[in-house]
């Protein structure tokens, strides 16, 4: 349980007038609670008053779990065979009483469960998002959950160096990942961030592709996106290596775009926008003659969710503080061709960042 | 893609007086056009008009997977860096004008997003919700569906056999789950449809626990609970074996789950409601006094999602249909004790039902 992002959220929507905020992602909830979980269509829900103590709202048979978590105060089950809504309802009158101001999470709640809300408590303002009270919430992580995502970004290196040493001649891109994925979960990673890519030669250029029964060719790249949870905290990050010798055309796509990773990663700071960094990396790919190639934003934020606030894109004039933790990861990929995308989560400090995986970024030959 | 149900689902909003249909679920989309993708934060639609051709809308860097897919109608990408909800609106009314009942899945559409739509087309009829039009499209399954969930049930079957083999003494739950995982990928499944459970002796009596550290010991029970996907359907199965004998209690608690279960799969025919196949598996579990012990619904829906309409609870009356497809999972979980889930998928045929997992339900004994 974080009693003190508790305490900032409660601060930060009850000087919005708020007396009753609902946290519906579970991902967000899990942040707050120590609880976390997966209700699929059940419901999952955190209740924090502006005055008093919060609850949660589980399954029936997540309860014991829920209460054997770190979280302190109550928690309240429902049977399936129950209507959830009916006892939520309850629970919040019994509790707190109806409320004037009930805050929402407007990117995570569904419209159906809104307008439950709305029938629920009709003379209620339900106008106030907190996406973006959250999303701040996050967005500075503590040393603690740096300590974490250090730990994160070590296995994410172990990772790679499994998944280089599985590179051989047919080798198939799908025995790959399983060797990937096996090792790390006899070694205690119970869960990875997302499905392990593995892409080889012209399948890397799909920079969404998925690894299937392709094999691995001599004098092609091969393309590694993978991260694991750890402790409830996330890595991700990307390597493109090249299985033998590359050709001059793979090299000068895999160089430029470590160019611009490098560049941006060196221009991380407190002080410099997510705009600016997005266009530092594209004006190196552009300025060669590639920015059509490089279709995607420049990176993401990272924490206890996988793709989180801030989004390192053009238009995002959010400034870089401390503390913020974020992907850079440019990519080129030309259709048919070659894809190289070269990642790393990093975490920004008062003159820089440092990046939480440390796997050699030059290009490395697999013989 | 499926161009019938395409049709059935622009017959079913045209007879609501929708003119345009939005498709939000991610599982859906790829139940309708064909092309399967978790777009995370970014935005993936499907606009079918009442009149008219279709379109996808998906971000810039998946247009080319799209194209690729059986999809045969238009897609339109946007960059990260372009407003895609302007784009939405372009693209809508410069094919269909501007619409004046947009039906929606309320079920999957966030509150954000809801009022996007509202301000974008601030006199648009927005009441219309396709969730029971889009589960009723997908309860009854084709003989092609049918046929690809046996094979998802067969992957489920050899997973079994795979963690059934991994079981010694002093094995770790997360070094069968790698194993089990590792050869499925090695044998070309690209994705289980949930994170693989496997829990031992008192672990297993938490019926949402995660497999981790702990050891199988002797005369302890085991909990297998996994799925596949495949060709883009899901498997779900359930089995719980004894690690050398036994006890009395143990084989108890089993053989009363086991009985519940199969009274169930039994009673399974068009004719019959979801709350009564409930109720059969629920009363033998009660009668024998453990009826607390059983805190969940006995079954779910099962497609291209691993949970979907119907829900098998106490409440529910839908008539149960040929062509259907759902688990049937009671078990038995004594905190700190025991716990034993026993569960099959299965399609209800003219007179009965066919399990798509057949692994031996019989107390199995690994010694």
């Amino acid at each position: 349980m974080n009693q003190q992002k508790i305490a900032e959220l409660r601060a930060a929507a009850a000087k919005e007038g708020a007396d009753l905020s609902y946290i519906t992602d579970p991902g967000h909830i899990a942040y707050l609670s120590g609880y976390a979980s997966d209700p699929h269509e059940r419901i999952l829900a955190l209740f924090i008053p502006s005055q008093g103590d919060p609850f949660l709202f589980t399954p029936a048979l997540e309860v014991e779990d829920a209460q054997a978590s770190s979280w302190a105060y109550d928690v309240v089950g429902y049977l399936d065979s129950e209507n959830p809504w009916e006892k939520i309802k309850q629970e919040i009158t019994s509790r707190y009483g109806v409320p004037q101001k009930l805050a929402l999470e407007k990117n995570a709640l569904t419209v159906d469960r809104f307008e439950l809300m709305r029938e629920m408590f009709p003379a209620c303002d339900l106008s106030l998002d907190l996406t973006s009270i959250v999303q701040r919430l996050m967005l500075i992580k503590t040393e603690a959950e740096m300590a974490t995502m250090i730990e994160a970004g070590d296995w994410a290196d172990v990772a790679f160096e499994i998944g280089f040493g599985a590179i051989k001649e047919g080798a198939k891109e799908a025995e790959i990942v399983a060797e990937i994925e096996y090792q790390l979960k006899r070694r205690g990673v119970s869960q990875m961030s997302f499905d392990t890519l593995v892409l080889a030669g012209a399948n890397a250029a799909s920079p969404h592709g998925a690894p299937g029964e392709n094999q691995v060719r001599p004098n092609e790249l091969v393309l590694f996106d993978l991260g694991v949870v750890w402790k409830g905290y996330c890595s991700d990050a990307t390597r493109t290596v090249a299985y033998k010798e590359p050709t001059a055309f793979q090299r000068e796509i895999y160089d430029l775009t470590l160019k611009a990773q490098l560049a941006a990663q060196e221009a991380v700071r407190p002080g410099i926008t997510a705009a600016q960094l997005d266009k530092i990396a594209r004006d190196v790919i552009s300025d060669a003659g590639y920015g059509e190639y490089f279709n995607h934003r420049l990176g993401h934020g990272i924490g206890t969710t996988v793709h989180e606030f801030p989004s390192l894109v053009e238009g995002n004039d959010l400034v870089i503080e401390k503390g913020m933790c974020f992907s850079i990861e440019p990519g080129i990929y030309i259709p048919g061709k070659v894809g190289v995308r070269i990642e790393d989560c990093l975490y920004v400090t008062e003159s820089g960042c440092v990046p939480f995986t440390k796997t050699d970024k030059t290009l490395q030959v697999i013989e």
